[in-house]
This record gives structure tokens, C-alpha cells and sequence, in this order.
């Protein structure tokens, strides 16, 4: 029972990712080709995959540029890679826009402008709009993380202060048909959020930015600030004709795979409950409330009837204590594991849906009821090694690790708790 | 619609306190009179409210003991209430446990012991066993806190060197009729967990105890290590007759009141989800994901309907990072009305069910839709309170707090989220 349970978990983890994974998801997207020239371009740690798989679904004529993160290539016949630096930008980021900026420019009314967008996607896409410097924007994004500002706001300002963010890439390349294909790995898939919306209109103003600039009390230098001040720094809003022509899908989320993880389950009696598509928080108390939970299914029969299994995205944090071998996926599970204390009956998965739970190769893992009991007889002590931060090495020894290999996509963190009698 | 929704959510919070309260339950439990004596005892932070509710609904003369923390007195007319130390046991704690067990051994076969138990007990009624002093306890506890042991680990260690836990008190009572009325503030009601089951037969052994010891290396003098190798410390089993004759009722538990408020739910149209009773984690991540939830029921109606109230009890942590006046349940509060960033159609509340949020006689507070912009309209920074642990203030400051005055009971946190279209 424990190990059908275990390939059970597998097979919903492997639903989340295909349901994501481009070869699979861009050839359901393809729009009527053009009269004229078929030009891809995009930014993301999965835009080579995507780039490949739009080559191989469209049985015309293409040509095109992307940008993905050193080590995230795969070989293309028509759309050239470039490789960039992330999370922090390089030069190679700063080209990249440039040339995939001047590239949208080429394109005419009879053209169609492919753009594949995935998570990762902000930092290889750098261009400073105006007199601003790579270095401006690194030194503005540091003091709008240390003030405590919110994401939204820290866009808002970031969208001001970029050529090629904030609806700037459809301006460019009106009057051409646009077709924006997301991978999305933020919580909410707010299309204006994922990489700063290049193509989607930006609902904030210069005046927002500078009104959070001087709530936040951030000192910039004089020419951000004249820039700032300058109506050439506005973004494009909703009614600017660059966006009559742009067509914006979703082709991947996080709510999806959750959705495909779901449908795997129509064949079996557990009903399936989605948490959220969007859970944050540190790893280990993330744990404690998914535990909290399953606790009151397995002893009230609420606030879901056994058999479910409860399902969650999203991306959770990891504060570092300890030397060890690990990532947020494992370490919730260690932490859920030793929360549950070998409660009889619950089975649980986690893992990174790009197949890097950390710095390793390894996606994730899986836990049983007797998880603890049969570590313990390793001779491993669980919380000494949740302490060390070393939940890769606790599932190795146990055998239970999830190992995909790179899937080239990314829809954040699948955690999927079976619950039976 | 705002303020309707404030009332209905302080409704709910009254409806979960009052289900736990010694005047509303005590009553709802009482034995049948005994031939002989009633002699009352107990221990806990509610044990004197408990002992004064038993005074007044009980039409039989009665006599008895009890011992609470320091400032939780309440007069009674026939029991002696004893003060003491909590969480750090003193001098007192071990007086008290000496003179209950004494009064204990007094009962005589047509006897009724009432035992009166609440959170606290456990520090509160400290008999160190044979050759072990105050000061060998306190060590060991120390040693197994810093080791990682669990709750009942622990447990399992404590009541082999106890005179009073375990099951100590109920074979001093013994052959009197000992009725045990519990008030729960520990993670699954186990009552042999709670203040260390003093009447509750103990599941665990001294060989247990020692393999504890030595799994976790822990080094006891040789006068300790002596006691556990002698079968003097052994606790009683389940089959030992001193229980024949013990009734254990739970009048009041985190659950209790969580099934309280949602009752109150039944005359509006939210449909009551309790998410778990335990719910445990450092407050601002338990916010995080419970956030997440919200979220995702705005978003997607799932995994419940809207409108709804997510109801969930339990004892989160602060990790203390600033200097503020804060608490558990406003800490909770905030973090969740940042993460929520104005969500509409979200109010919560949060509060202790004793009164006390942190150090202060707040119980907590209440958020809405517009929380942070009239915060912001005040020069106050969320983000920034939220660092420097300033919840107390905050919300003082929007008039948002919920002040009851102690309680007399505690049953946890209580946290409600009432989610509309």
C-alpha cells in the first residue's frame, strides 16, 4: 500500500511538470500564421526550451533571438541564444534587450512577433532607459529592497526606469501582431508583473514612482531624478495603439499544474483539494501549518474528508542555519515529517517543478509514515538535520529522493499530502 | 458592510472564548455526589476560576486545594488556592505538589477527588521522585530542550522522575472516585500529555526513558541514573487499579471553541471551515500561507466557497527582531494584512482566548480591507512595525485592538478570516 502510494505521489508530480513543460504546452498555443515574417524573441530561464519548442510545432518560415540563463541552452536551427546572468544582471543582459529591442523594430504590419516569457526573465532582460547606467538600476533595486517596499511598488519603479519593460518591447514592435506566450512563476500570473510586462500596458504612473520614492525616503542621484521628472520616461498605458495588435496567453502556471495534478486523481477515490497556488513563507513553518492541517483531516474528518490529498504552490523560503545539503522542497518536507511524528496514513511529495530543489539536480522527495522510524534506524537524528539544513543528504540515505533531471521549466514549488484512514 | 463584518468577527471570537470559560462549563460537568468527601484539587493558570465555577455550582459541601500561577487568584470560599511560578517552577510549585498529594492520600474509599487541570499544570506541580532534587529536574529539562527531544519525549523523561505525574496523583487518591475536568491548551487533547497526566496512566516505560537518554547522549549524575534503573520509578499502566475508579472530561479545548464559533456562524450565510485546531509555526509564516489560502478562495472559489470563514486555533511563535509591543496573534495579524495588501472582501480576526496577547492585556485585533492605506494615511510604515515587532501599537493606533480582560481560561489563539465577494 505505502508504495503504490509513493508511485501515486510520483504520478501527481509528474502531471504538475508535463502539464508545464514546453514541448508539450506551445504547440497548443500556436497562433494563424502571417503573411509576412515570423520573428521570435523572448527572456526566461525556460525561453531556449520554449524557442525550441515553438521551432518545432510551426511549419513555417521564423527566424528570432532569445535570452536565457548561462547553462539553460538547448541547440535551436533558426532562433539564435544568447546566455545572461541571473538573479543579478550582467553586460550580456544589457545586450540582449538591446538587440532583441532593436530586432521588434524590424518587425512590419504584416509581421507576427512571437514573444516567450518565463520566469527569470527581468534580470536577462536589462535595458536603463535614458541617461540611466547598469549600475543606477542595481544600486535603485538594492535600497527598494531594503525599504521594505512591495513587490508591485518595486515594479512600478523598475517599469519607469527601463527601455524595454513595462509595455516598452510592444511599442516597439507595432505595428506588428504580438503574441506574448507566459510561463508563469509568480503568484497571482499577472502578466504586467512577469518580467516587468514587456509587451502588457503598465497600469502605474512616473508620479506613483516618485511618490514612492519619497514615502520610502530613497535617495537617487540627479539625473535618475531629472529622468524621473521627464514625460520620455512614461510608460505606455492601455489605450496606447502599440497594444491593439498584442495577444497575451498563458500557456503555463502554477493553478495549472495544480489543475493537472487534480485530474490525475479522477482515476482514483482520494478527492483532491487545491491550498493555494501562491504559498510563501519559511520552509519549516510552511510545514507546520500543512501538518496543523492534515491533523485535523486525519482526527475531525475536516476541513476535508480522508481519502483527499491536499495540493499547494507556489514558493516557499529557506532562512540558512546550517552547512548541509539542501532546498526549500526537501527541507518542508523533513520539517512536515518530523511535524507529523509518523502519524499513520499520511504521504507527502514536494518538489521544484524545474528539477532544482536548491543547488542540486535533485527535484525533491517523498515521505511516509515512516519516514522518522526508518531514519532513526540509519542512525540519522531528523531534527539535527533539518537544524543543519541538510534534507537532500537525510533523503538520499533513505532512498527517497524525486531526481527529474532539468524539466526547462519552471511553475515554482508542487507539494501534493496524501490523507487515508 | 465593514463594521457589520468587525461585529460578526468579535462575535465569533466572544462565542470561542465563552465555550471555555469556568463559569459556562464547569457546571455542564459535574459527578454525581460522593457517600463521603469532596475534595477538590487541581493545577493550572484557570485551576482557581475552575475551582471557584465548582464552588458555586456544586450544592454539596466541599473542601480542597488548588495551586495557580502568580496574579491568577481568584477568592474562593471553601478551597485553598495556592500561587507559584510559570513557567519556571519554584519553591512554591513544589509545596503545592507536596500538600495535594498529601490531601491526595486522605480520600477514603467513599471519597469524590475533583481534579481541576489547565495549561501550566506541568510547572506548577513539580515533585521531584525518590533521591532527585528541584534543581536535577530543572537540569534535565534543560538538556532535553537543547537536544532536540520532542514533546512526548520529554514527557516520557519528566514522569519517571516525578512523585506527582504520570499517574502518581490518581494511586495516591486511590480507592477513591477521582473525576479529572481538563481544560486543553496542548496540540491533540491527549490528557496524558497534558500537566503530565497526573491522573493518566503513562504509556511509556523507564526502559524508554533510558534509551531516550542514551540516544541523545544526555549525561545524568549517578543519583539519577540510579532512580531509573530502580523499578521503584516506574509509572503506572493502564491495568493498574488505581485507574478503575479515575473519569477523565474534557470541559474545554481548543476545538471546543473553534466548533463554538462556527455554530454562531449557522444564522448568516458564511459557511465555517475550521483549517485545524494545532495550528502551529512563527506567526508571520503561519500568516503567509494562510494568506495563500485566502487568496486562492478569491481567486478561484477553492478549496472552498466564498463567502466562508477559515477558523483555526493553536499557538504560533514570535522570533523577537525588534523592540515594539507586539504579540503572537496581532504579530499574526499584521503579517497577514501585508501579504493580503488590501485584498477586498478579507477581514480577520486574531486573539488569545486568555486575554493576553504578549505582555499586555490585549487579547488582539481585528483587520480589514483597507487596514494598511489607513495605516499609511497615519505615517505608519507596516513593513516597518512588522520588524520591530510593534503590532500592539499598531493597531492601537488604527482603534483596531480586541481588549477583553483576562479571561480566566485558555484554550490558545483563535483566528477567524471572513472572506466575502
Amino acid at each position: 500500500m505505502s508504495s503504490d502510494n509513493k508511485e501515486l505521489l510520483h504520478r501527481l508530480f509528474r502531471a504538475a511538470v508535463s502539464s508545464a513543460v514546453p514541448d508539450q504546452v506551445i504547440k497548443q498555443h500556436l497562433p494563424e500564421p502571417p503573411k509576412g515574417r515570423t520573428i521570435v524573441l523572448g527572456a526566461g530561464k525556460a525561453s531556449a526550451a520554449m524557442a525550441r519548442a515553438f521551432e518545432q510545432a510551426w511549419e513555417h518560415p521564423l527566424e528570432g533571438l532569445v535570452v536565457t540563463r548561462y547553462g539553460y541552452e538547448v541547440p535551436c536551427d533558426h532562433i539564435e541564444i544568447i546566455q545572461a546572468s541571473h538573479p543579478v544582471p550582467d553586460e550580456a543582459s544589457e545586450i540582449a534587450a538591446t538587440r532583441i529591442l532593436e530586432y521588434a523594430e524590424t518587425a512590419g504590419p504584416d509581421d507576427l512577433v512571437i514573444f516567450l516569457i518565463s520566469g527569470g526573465g527581468s534580470a536577462l532582460l536589462v535595458k536603463p532607459a535614458g541617461p540611466l547606467t547598469l549600475e543606477d538600476k542595481q544600486d535603485i533595486n538594492q535600497q527598494l529592497l531594503s525599504c521594505g517596499a512591495t513587490i508591485d511598488e518595486m515594479n512600478c519603479v523598475r517599469k519607469h526606469l527601463s527601455a524595454i519593460k513595462g509595455g516598452r518591447l510592444a511599442q516597439a514592435a507595432a505595428p506588428a501582431k504580438v503574441v506574448t506566450l507566459t510561463i508563469s512563476d509568480v503568484p497571482g500570473d499577472d502578466p504586467a508583473v512577469i518580467a516587468s510586462g514587456p509587451t502588457v500596458p503598465d497600469p502605474t504612473t512616473r508620479q506613483d514612482a516618485l511618490a514612492l520614492l519619497e514615502r520610502y525616503d530613497i535617495q537617487l542621484p540627479d539625473h535618475v531624478m531629472n529622468w524621473l521628472q521627464d514625460d520620455a520616461c512614461e510608460t505606455p498605458k492601455e489605450n496606447d495603439p502599440a497594444f491593439q495588435n498584442v495577444d497575451l496567453r498563458m500557456v503555463a502556471t502554477p493553478q495549472m499544474a495544480l489543475l493537472a495534478a487534480a485530474k490525475e486523481l479522477n482515476a482514483f477515490s482520494a478527492t483532491p483539494y487545491i491550498l493555494g497556488d501562491s504559498i510563501e513563507g519559511e520552509a519549516r513553518d510552511v510545514a507546520l501549518v500543512h501538518a496543523g492541517i492534515a491533523k485535523q483531516v486525519v482526527k475531525w474528518d475536516q476541513p476535508f474528508e480522508v481519502p483527499c490529498v491536499l495540493l499547494s504552490g507556489g514558493e516557499t523560503t529557506v532562512t540558512l542555519r546550517g552547512q548541509g545539503r539542501g532546498g526549500r522542497n526537501v527541507e518542508f518536507l523533513l520539517a512536515l515529517a518530523i511535524a507529523l511524528d509518523g502519524q499513520k496514513g499520511v504521504y507527502a511529495i514536494a518538489g521544484d517543478t524545474d528539477g532544482v530543489d536548491g543547488a542540486e539536480e535533485i527535484a525533491g522527495a517523498i515521505i511516509t509514515p515512516d519516514t522518522l522510524e526508518r531514519a532513526r534506524a540509519l542512525g540519522l537524528n531528523p531534527q539535527a538535520e533539518l537544524d543543519n539544513n541538510n534534507a537532500h543528504e537525510f533523503f538520499e540515505k533513505l532512498g527517497d529522493q524525486v531526481i527529474t533531471g532539468p524539466t526547462l521549466t519552471n511553475v515554482n514549488d508542487f507539494r501534493a499530502i496524501l490523507i487515508e484512514k
